[in-house]
């Protein structure tokens, strides 16, 4: 009746001096627990100590989802009226004798919704930051974590490719964006997807992150694709950069420089380097091109359920890549008002090296 | 240059006795600002104290979205490595002068991350629950919105009558629910919708929150689909229960029970009746045919850019309906283990009553 992501969690608490740690809704909340719930008005967190039964507490028509669950669960349900609330977070908190004993917390996860009522049934206790031990759990993925991102990717991959197919001059992104999200849905990606794809042309394109637009797609463009799916619970990310019909030579030539950054930044991660010498690769290329300054954000971050998680690839990193770890390279070279390049694929760390789970055509592809 | 939805933002604050706010990425800030930003490890706030230009803090590389907005803005930007972030905070603060300001905060919404950022740049202020002050912001739909939540609601109708089409006995719950995604954004919504549809059948269907499985659909179920759309950034939130061939007597007299909660409960909503009286009058039909502990959660929630938001039709919620309010009324009974019904519409208080967006017909229909 035990659960061994809990017994991980154990480990990492006491190997950061955390005797507790309080989690809501969000991946490391279906990690440990294998449950699903939504960030809503209504609060849901776990409680958790090592040696005890983690506690849930949870709104009562929540409920359903914790029978038959093939471990022990302290299950603490309130009732639709909020003043109710805070006396099953006591309840929790009594349970496991948690006021006095400092909770950690997950800074990005965990709203003042939840850390309220916490701090009112815990008034003793202080809530440290957990994200390390947390992070942690989910750092190094196994072989069948792999497996699954290999197979968001190639969803990914073939879902582009498919929409690829149903491009028009004239479209507009947003057009584009509702087609890919239908391809990536009929090559089976789950419908929670990472996010929704970023569809830019033109101008759109020297945004890192801009939202699709009703702006039609005319020859002359770089057209930028950010994309991914999801297949049981793990994503991808990708980026490819297209040319639509005859493009500025400028535009062809720091797509060139994007490819060789993004090419070093693959070669760069193996176990024992430092996250840093992945961004110092890619980077260093684009700087050499005299274009450092317009690569404005870090080359990568971690990936698994999470789309942004650890290892970032930043250049003040120095975190050890280890096997099983997993992360984007994705080099960029924005031309303020003009159009961008970004190139992205997923890595994942070997025993010797780094292999690219994503292996559609980098080099620039004429649409139109 | 100025912004009139900050100047609402500025009369709310008055009624509140606030002097300061804080805002993170959300329905409410885009409300504010016109800007769309995901909740990321990155922390992106707006301060606004009346007065003075609203500040916004947010990474470099997000920072292209604020060029040309139609009104003022003071745009505070942070590179990547983490270290310097709080610097930015601070500037933020300093900028407006709010340290010893009580800032308001949005429980639901802020997390821990941008909260620490604030206290060790504000560390003087207090930071009081703001959350009334800021619903009233979007509590009364105008007619503008009323008109793109209509629309949602049709995109919604629409796509749910394009997949029951396609529907066929043995496809599993999943199957069907990437096909009602396939056909809602076919009929234009936007791909960030409000929530992923729950299709749960048979005993699945008595779990009010149900995640799709693999479940295969078969003759004697009931089918229920709790699915929604967005139209430039306004949901709709619908739930219909159908039978798969012929279904138990039980499941017939339950479906009939929820039509006339419904009914009773769309009939209530009126301006200058409390949100009570529309939870009352669904829950009282099904308390009247002995069903009453099988409704185990409120009747309704309000609707607009967010899928759950003020006003909250609870039996304990004496808060006053008013026009432009909207908000959904989904009665159901649940049989643990055997089946489960809801019906939801989507309802807006008028001058004298209250309309339902939705039309689509509640009566049990039999599929396959």
């Amino acid at each position: 009746m035990s659960n061994p992501r809990f017994e991980k969690l154990s480990r990492a608490l006491a190997a950061s001096n955390l005797q507790a740690v309080v989690i809501n809704p969000g991946p490391t909340l279906t990690y440990l627990t294998g449950l699903h719930f939504h960030l809503m008005e209504r609060p849901t967190v776990v409680l958790y100590t090592p040696g005890q039964d983690p506690v849930i507490i949870l709104p009562e028509l929540e409920s359903a989802k914790t029978i038959g669950l093939p471990y022990a669960m302290t299950v603490i349900t309130y009732p639709e009226n909020p003043v109710e609330w805070v006396k099953a977070f006591q309840k929790g908190v009594d349970t496991l004798k948690l006021n006095g004993t400092p909770i950690g917390i997950e800074p990005r996860a965990l709203r003042l919704l939840e850390y309220r009522y916490l701090e009112q049934a815990a008034p003793q206790s202080s809530f440290p930051d957990a994200s390390l031990p947390l992070a942690e759990l989910r750092l190094r993925k196994d072989a069948d974590e792999i497996a699954k991102m290999r197979q968001a990717v190639k969803i990914a991959q073939d879902g582009l490719e498919a929409t690829l197919k149903l491009f028009k001059v004239g479209m507009t992104e947003q057009e584009f964006s509702n087609e890919l999200v239908v391809q990536l849905l009929r090559q089976g990606s789950q419908p929670e997807m990472p996010f929704a794809p970023i569809v830019s042309g033109g101008p759109n394109s020297a945004n890192p992150h801009a939202s699709p637009t009703h702006r039609k797609v005319q020859p002359g463009d770089l057209f930028l694709v950010d994309w991914g799916a999801a297949y049981e619970g793990y994503i991808s990310d990708l980026t490819r950069t297209f040319a639509v019909g005859d493009v500025d030579e400028k535009f062809l030539n720091i797509h060139q420089i994007v490819q060789a950054a993004n090419r070093a930044g693959r070669a760069a991660g193996k176990p024992g380097a430092p996250c840093a010498a992945v961004d110092q690769a890619a980077r260093g290329v684009i700087e050499n091109a005299g274009y450092g300054p317009l690569f404005r954000h870090r080359t990568g971050h971690g990936i698994g359920m999470e789309g942004h998680e650890e290892p970032y690839m930043r250049g003040d990193n120095q975190q050890i890549l280890e096997p099983g770890m997993c992360y984007t390279v994705e080099p960029g070279i924005y031309l303020l008002g003009e159009g961008g390049v970004r190139i992205e694929d997923n890595l994942v760390i070997t025993a010797n090296g780094a292999e690219s789970l994503s292996d559609m055509p980098r080099e620039i592809r004429t649409l139109g």
